[in-house]
């Protein structure tokens, strides 16, 4: 969750309207194979409804685009503000995170007619020439929330597939299995390097500003730990031995009697989104915690890297994606495995990975003013951070510099472990 | 919940299978006016979705009828069982009670196939004749269990309904506003009176044996506490003075941070199945636990009738409803108020009325063998009995000797409070 | 805990002064042999420190004495009332139960100081002929009210050293060990029976009135069930069969992971005041809650008597004990056997017995005005009842109305099984 | 809690012998003023008796020293590692942390022969030259992990004396008052700095390697925020503004209702281990958690300095004090104020001071091996370092490098607040 940098990549009103269709397109695409109940379920105070999802993007531009910039704005329905705020105390008092699965009314169908209404006044907005050029950046703001929340919608539709006995699945286009690859190292050089977001490109203000940070010789994995790995550990002991895990780690191992990855089956199974299917060794370990692929570091005897380090190393491998792209909803939605040949060694796209760098604010770190105030900065406590961006991130939201943070017992995301090794002089 | 006695009222098929088709229609006529996430909703633990309801009850049939009776039966869905038995454990492994409303599918168009496939099946077997005459006792249960998850469909929805912000409404039939009544007593005399089910007709089983007791001289009051009553309990001071409540009822308050019934505003309203509505000071107190029952009847300078003493007082009163009537989901849904000339002194189908009899076996109690014997017996501990139905009790499903049981913290049922006084010799 | 009824037992102020100085000095011999820390612990909420007892107990003449008869009273410190009110709204604001063992200061030289200071006031006013005869009364529930301090102060002490892994013992001196004897059954007759507190003697105020109950026609176990026979169900898995369980009792077993009485190892072990010995299999089980106890029953083929059958059955072997006798400090601090010589069939005095009744008001029941109204009625929720007393129970403070109460889930009290049945006509 | 790294201090036996005795002492000393029952309280789960924490010391000593080195060593009492390990899982299994106030025996007085006994043995084994040269590197952790452990006793000690409702006093020393003391601010230049442990004095294991970080440029308050300073920023509605918190922080303001620092009274007092005292508005605030430095930094238009930037601005201030020094039990208890000719900014034993890092490894940090290795390595997640060391840490204990570490939400400890800011180019 972030807000904006002052820097935007959307030029035009011609630009902004064409990405604002697409993107809004695909929030209800996603939806489009799910029945009115499925859009309904709240699996666990952390995830939401999909109709929740389909309804609070488009608050958000209600409140932030059209509420500012409307001539004559009216509220759509009083009501719904205090429905669909997620988490925005500057914007009032709103409805409990965990009650979100019990708001039968609105419908689906009232939702989408929400969304409807409202695309239309954006649309007339921006074409009537309504949106100042400096309103641009709280639009495309917009754009990326909604593209963090088809994201989120995914892994929550999945976690509540997952808890229903009965384990439906939302597409049958399976990933293609892998083969056998080496684990080779990359080599990062001591040195003082700079992070942080960078360029006139769109991005969220935690990832500024650009700074610089004192890197010791390291050496990174050239491809995520695959479930076959991860199996190894398992066997070994891995969920049973007090000493590869942090405390915290090991207490939660004990209190959730975890055994392995959440979407594991006992019987060498994994639920995707694709139903339940036999596990593939060569794909990445995925829906990992922090504590997890801790403790599997440990005991392959390595670390996690820091943020910095994973983002010098892969900052060559970077290139913009088209920005129009999405994840389409038809193509398989689980981690690709690595190949021989992959261009950028499962760095982007593929899953979030947990860096061993608490989530804290940049040196020089400011948040925007306003209710965007609130997007990524008071949640700088108790989470690691995570970069790279998943099968699961749309394309085009993805950056170098994005900075995903979730606690550290969370498990229903996209997340896998890559290691990193200190070199020794 | 009960399961069967030795006797039951249903004695032909023909009967049975009347009884058995308007039952079960009204089960999903209830439904008709709710949408697919209306009835996925669960709203609490002890709340079910509607979609649940509908399911369970057929399962009911599957398994203690078809499952039994039924040449060459063979299981609806194999997955189903454990989505939907309730507390069996000697029907094995089941759902988690708070995951309920986690289940997006089967959808509710599933589930009422599922209800027609029983249906049909049912009605064959009882056509050919394949329905044993001992087994009529099971079907009877089955049809008195679907109308007590009838009134449970009405109770829970209104509970996720007013869980909502916006409070929808089930219907907008509204009850007659009452007048002023004046409250009268029934004297009890000093004596030993049989109480517990008697006759033919169907009861469950914690209804029996028909036993003995003796009751000291008391009486009893001719109608329910209405809402302008309980407000002056609550302007006197009422949920904040420690010396009114049970010590457990005081931790509650102080939990819960009560200060009137649940579903009353601090505005005067209240919400009912007809939405937020202003309150009738002349309609009986509805939707009260036992703590607030018991607090108030302390207040009042009274207590809560015993079991003993209710049935012993109203045996007079009472009389068999025609058999086949259940509740009209287009009629009011709240309780009527009482009136000078009402012949049964708000008893029976207004509100269930809090006793001050925990709810525990009778004398000579046996539990049926049996699955069924779980449907009572298990829950005698912690629980205060109800007397008298509600209005949102099928009436053929009503009984002079039925006994309801909730928690003392229960507030989501149609519970009201009658006063009763010991007379001193 | 109860408060005082309309008699007394105590007829003159020089009967008073002795039986005080033998109560009092007794709760200090009971403390001889115990560190200023073993009488500093609280091992849990439900529990209370050894030195909390002997302050609260002064407390209490303290409060309802002298403060209401002493010319020119003044409270001896007057932070104490705060720390040492145990449960009395009325009587203002207190410390938390649970922090109890939290108060270091005063030490227990300073609390038996207080005592001592308390018991030369009281001396003096009773000497001195300043208790008004009305006043006896509460006097009377002092000493009373203190006599059950004394029993907590050693299952309190009991449940302390248990929790500490080292497993101190109070005392050296073990019981005789016990015999086989065989189980016999006591008829009760059908009939109208007078239960409740009878005569001139003390007793408390839930014990009144004295009235009539209808007993349906049952048998009575003539000695309690013994360690042995509920090793026998324990063998047969008792802990693991849901069918033999209440609902709540049921997820107790599971939530607490019970597999046997509180204090017994898995090495056919029990801990007792004496530390930790062989269980004898002949001595009654003692310290299971009612959960186990009714699940035993249910085993047995039997169920628990209610209050009323167990008063009308051991009505007729009741004697009043000798007014002064306390328990023994140095005597064997556990149940007897059973023999077959035994006058009143394990009744008084050996371990206190579980009924299957709620502990609810007698009809007519009143609570006395003013603070020590709070002294049984507030509890009457959620709680069994029990009756007979223990063998840490002082003999004088015994009774046959005597209803002791404790949650279904409390299991460190003298509590035991005594198995009834019906009889069919 | 930390463990050594491969440097250590003491360099001869006689040395080493002295100040074994020194500090041993010390930790006696501190608890003579102390009653039995002082000594056995835990007021939280946190928190230690101070009786635990002596014998914990010494089953350190026992443990990695004697049981090492001792030749026919045998332990004291087979049952004390159980009781008194704390963290260890390689020691074998341990009693629960909440429940050490449980243990009244051993009592006081066996543990100080407990100690007296280990005490003869370690000196002896050390005279005899037992003790090979490579041992004194766990033989000088062992005094470390004492003295850390005085700090707990006295920061313990003085939770426990305010969870009683009497507030008893350990001391009546008072500290000095103090005067105004403007705030200045010492800039820090951009630049890479090296941080972490250097040179051949004693370190724990966290602190190492010694590595570089790149710091941006900033400035450091050249004293400790003050508790006039905070007074303000409680009358500002520090507690009750939102957007002045971490989101964490502000649910931990709501669910703990706190309005101030935790021994502060509502009329201008303080509670300090000389008793209740009024506030004295030139003295550092202290005892407030990360959340609450924090949200004061963020109104003050400030943030907290990152370990690096600390250590970096007070490295030239720093002397190490002579080694022999612990904290008096009869000086001030209680940090000193700010004063204009103080030499070193309150940096050092004045209040732990947060940081904004959370607590994880340097780069290249590796665990001791054994079980030393989990003295500090496990605890890296969730918790901010503390840089200074307090007037409660022993001046020979404390190092410039010194990390201490504790939960956003700790409390009870000597913590305070100093500010930082960027400096903008």
């Amino acid at each position: 969750m972030n807000s904006p940098t002052t820097t935007q990549a959307i030029a035009s009103s011609a630009g902004a309207l064409a990405r604002y269709q697409q993107v809004r397109a695909l929030s209800v695409r996603l939806a489009d194979r799910l029945s009115a109940e499925d859009c309904q379920v709240q699996s666990m105070t952390q995830a939401s409804p999909v109709k929740w999802h389909l309804a609070h993007t488009t608050w958000f531009f209600e409140t932030f685009v059209l509420a500012e910039h409307e001539p004559e704005f009216s509220v759509y329905d009083e009501r719904y503000p205090f429905l669909f705020n997620s988490y925005y105390n500057a914007c009032g008092d709103r409805h409990r995170r965990d009650h979100r699965g019990l708001v039968t009314r609105p419908g689906l169908g009232e939702v989408l007619a929400y969304r409807q209404v409202v695309d239309e006044r954006i649309e007339r907005l921006v074409r009537d020439g309504g949106l100042p050029r400096h309103a641009l950046r709280v639009f495309e703001t917009g754009l990326h929330h909604e593209q963090q929340h088809q994201e989120l919608a995914f892994t929550d539709l999945k976690h509540a597939f997952w808890s229903n006995p009965l384990e439906p699945a939302y597409t049958d286009t399976v990933p293609e299995s892998g083969r056998e690859t080496s684990l080779g190292w990359l080599e990062l050089d001591e040195g003082v390097y700079e992070i942080g977001h960078a360029g006139d490109g769109f991005a969220y203000d935690n990832e500024s500003p650009r700074h610089r940070v004192f890197i010791e010789p390291c050496t990174i994995a050239d491809r995520l730990v695959t479930n076959g790995e991860f199996q190894r550990f398992i066997d070994d002991g891995g969920y049973r031995r007090s000493e590869l895990w942090l405390d915290d780690g090991w207490r939660w191992v004990q209190n959730s009697c975890a055994e392995r990855p959440i979407y594991w089956g006992g019987n060498g199974s994994e639920f995707t989104l694709a139903g339940r299917r036999a596990l593939d060794p060569h794909a990445p370990v995925c829906s990992v915690g922090f504590f997890e692929a801790d403790a599997y570091a440990r005991w392959a005897g390595a670390r996690l890297p820091t943020e910095a380090e994973w983002e010098a190393a892969f900052a060559p491998g970077w290139t913009e994606a088209d920005e129009t792209r999405g994840v389409d909803p038809n193509g398989p939605l689980h981690p690709r495995c690595a190949s021989e040949s992959s261009p950028c060694y499962q760095a982007f796209g593929v899953c979030w990975q947990w860096t061993g760098s608490a989530y804290r604010p940049y040196p020089g770190y400011r948040p925007p003013t306003g209710a965007l105030g609130e997007y990524n900065g008071k949640f700088m406590n108790g989470c690691y951070s995570l970069r790279g961006g998943s099968c699961l991130t749309p394309p085009a939201h993805n950056r170098l510099s994005y900075r995903n943070f979730f606690a550290p017992d969370a498990r229903w995301q996209m997340t896998s472990i890559r290691l990193c090794k200190d070199r020794h002089a």
